[in-house]
């Protein structure tokens, strides 16, 4: 089950799973291969998600976070809930002396998210925000260049993606804003942790636009924001989550999960939803892509991504790609592989192993993690009030 | 020479190039094929220059401007001239009773762009700003798609172009913003014309950062611009004349010109200028690259473009490319081919041709171009000031 991975020997880190839903099904191929964890507990409100835990990973079953956090076997726990359940989730965790993982973002509201951070501190716990698409390894490996200094200062990032997210299936609170559903906390929050983590972590001001174009999904299908940095670097970002044009195609059809994307799928997304005229079957559809019901995901061919990404540094642009970074210089430009895994999402329990085993706190903790989510409220602010935003909880990058 | 063009028979219009640098050198090939325009005089400092045209043309060669306005054998005129002598030029031409095509931008400070236009009235004679890349055929095709109403409305525009523009040969005064150097004008009213021609026009606020990154040449290399429109829509804009990522990547390696580019050549810009220790060594290499000295521009093989552009509607993403459009709809997706002229910039020649013989006004109009110059100063006030711009001065599309 457990692919090589070499490390230093100590005892995998104990998981306990809190949410059994698509985020789980997601990390779950990374849970099984990865040999620095081990899955011990989980907590699901439904039955039937619960014994197929139990099944497939033996250890314990329970109904409640608050049980699961009980548990003295689990070491750390994986909040994989519905966002607006994060804080509780979380803090719960934490005053049982748990690490987290908790997966992006890293709640809803700003005062959940300082809350949490505050809690990871009287605790000293570690919280982990993720996974989230700046643990990739391409995302990484970038991170690694520019602080080698060998290009120069970070001037400029362009981050785009265009995606089939707004008609994935949904629950109908992920339809809505106020309770963490669109685009901008789903997804922008992906992009923009990349973007800050590359950009040094400060961001100063946003400006920005949002659109909903679909009055029966009437939550935030896509956005673009003009970032400033303090120090002068800046960015763009454009996120279309409204399923037409998909960016994979300048990623070389790979998706954001490193799996080959064939464009002969086109359209796929709508067409799954046609024809649905009441929102439980299309609750019923999501339910499919659960744990114990979804098939297991095929093994990576390639890193994930969120969407291209373009570094433009004095010296050099540097351009993410699944398979590695394009370094464009002044005379010459070269690509530098990232080679994939070994296991899935390995960025994330790289983050978590020194966490737990090594008291290392990652780049993406609380804070930063509040600070990113401050970023996706300054998206809809700004683009609610038409108005340039400033930031209070912004973060650097400390490793 | 003249390669057919089906018309309703007239005579041709008989143009005045004021200029023979570069940017007469670039629309060349279109002066030469186009049978609905011929020339018949120019203007120009260089005695070379003059003799060199009049051996190719025939006409008149004269060497100032004022004289070539007087010339009753022309009818309107071409401003290729250095864009610090467009109001003069434009104004010559204008009260001479000359219609003028002036090479964008249609000049640096807005008081001489609002100059121009009111000129323009008052003579009742036509300007059109151009060539510009919004009269690539790609991007009208898509302005006639948008028109039919098939689409739903604009929501959102992402504009991106990566180029080696500020490393191509530069006479000293190309690399001072005051006088209308840098990339903002000189490219970023290509993308501004091309953005607010999809968008509608009526460009209401903006906010973006310039970068200076190199410091011997100390104009704007770079810019990423967050534009509203009235009505809601918005667009991203970004460029990069840094010469590191070259987007032509994103267009099948079809160059600015329709030439295809041999992504081998990598660097060339750069390398083209190393070891010139002195500003003089560079203006040779420029002049080198204006008319008589410079070898004759390629057939090109696609259309003329300036970089990736995708435009968000209700019921499709229009995504532009030098051979047609890509239109993803909600289940579908269809490539519309835009047809290679059959002479290069034939949009520019359209446009000339509907405003001097059938009087009808360009889009691309004064007041056009005085907006989209708005929209440029906008560019640099609100990186220098830090702030967010609104426009007085924006027209919509009229057509």
């Amino acid at each position: 089950m457990k692919r090589g991975l070499s490390l230093t020997s100590d005892s995998p880190i104990r998981v306990g799973v809190a949410g059994l839903g698509r985020a789980f099904v997601l990390t779950l191929p990374s849970f099984k291969a990865d040999p620095r964890v081990t899955l011990v507990a989980c907590a699901a409100p439904r039955q039937d998600s619960r014994d197929t835990f139990v099944q497939e990973f033996g250890g314990t079953a329970y109904a409640t976070v608050e049980e699961l956090c009980a548990d003295p076997a689990v070491e750390a726990i994986y909040i994989a809930t519905p966002h607006q359940m994060h804080r509780a989730h979380a803090e719960a965790a934490l005053r049982a002396g748990k690490h987290v993982l908790v997966d992006k973002p890293l709640c809803v509201s700003m005062a959940d998210a300082l809350a949490i951070a505050e809690t990871a501190e009287k605790t000293g716990r570690h919280v982990i925000v993720g996974p989230s698409h700046s643990f990739d390894l391409p995302v990484l490996k970038t991170l690694e260049l520019i602080e080698s200094g060998a290009y120069g200062r970070v001037r400029m990032i362009h981050a785009l993606n265009f995606t089939d997210f707004l008609y994935r299936p949904r629950r109908p609170e992920e339809l809505v804003t106020d309770e963490g559903g669109g685009v901008v906390f789903s997804q922008g929050v992906h992009q923009v942790d990349i973007v800050r983590l590359l950009g040094g972590g400060m961001a100063a001001s946003l400006r920005a636009s949002t659109g909903q174009w679909d009055a029966d999904r009437p939550t935030e299908c896509a956005y673009a924001a003009h970032m400033t940095f303090e120090g002068g670097a800046f960015a763009s970002l454009t996120y279309s989550g409204f399923a037409h044009f998909d960016s994979n195609e300048y990623c070389g059809w790979s998706g954001e999960l490193g799996h080959t994307v064939d464009p002969r799928n086109y359209g796929a997304a709508r067409r799954a939803l046609m024809g649905m005229d009441d929102p439980s079957a299309e609750v019923r559809l999501k339910a499919e892509r659960t744990f114990g019901s979804s098939s297991a995901l095929p093994w990576p061919s390639e890193n994930e991504h969120f969407g291209p990404v373009i570094v433009s540094c004095d010296h050099a642009d540097l351009r993410l790609t699944p398979l590695g970074i394009w370094v464009y210089g002044h005379t010459n430009k070269e690509f530098i592989k990232v080679p994939v895994g070994p296991v899935p999402r390995r960025g994330v329990f790289d983050a978590l192993w020194a966490a737990v085993r090594e008291n290392m706190a990652a780049v993406q903790d609380a804070r930063w993690g509040a600070a990113s989510l401050e970023v996706c409220h300054g998206i809809l602010t700004s683009a609610r009030e038409g108005r340039e935003i400033t930031f209070e909880h912004q973060v650097p990058v400390r490793r």
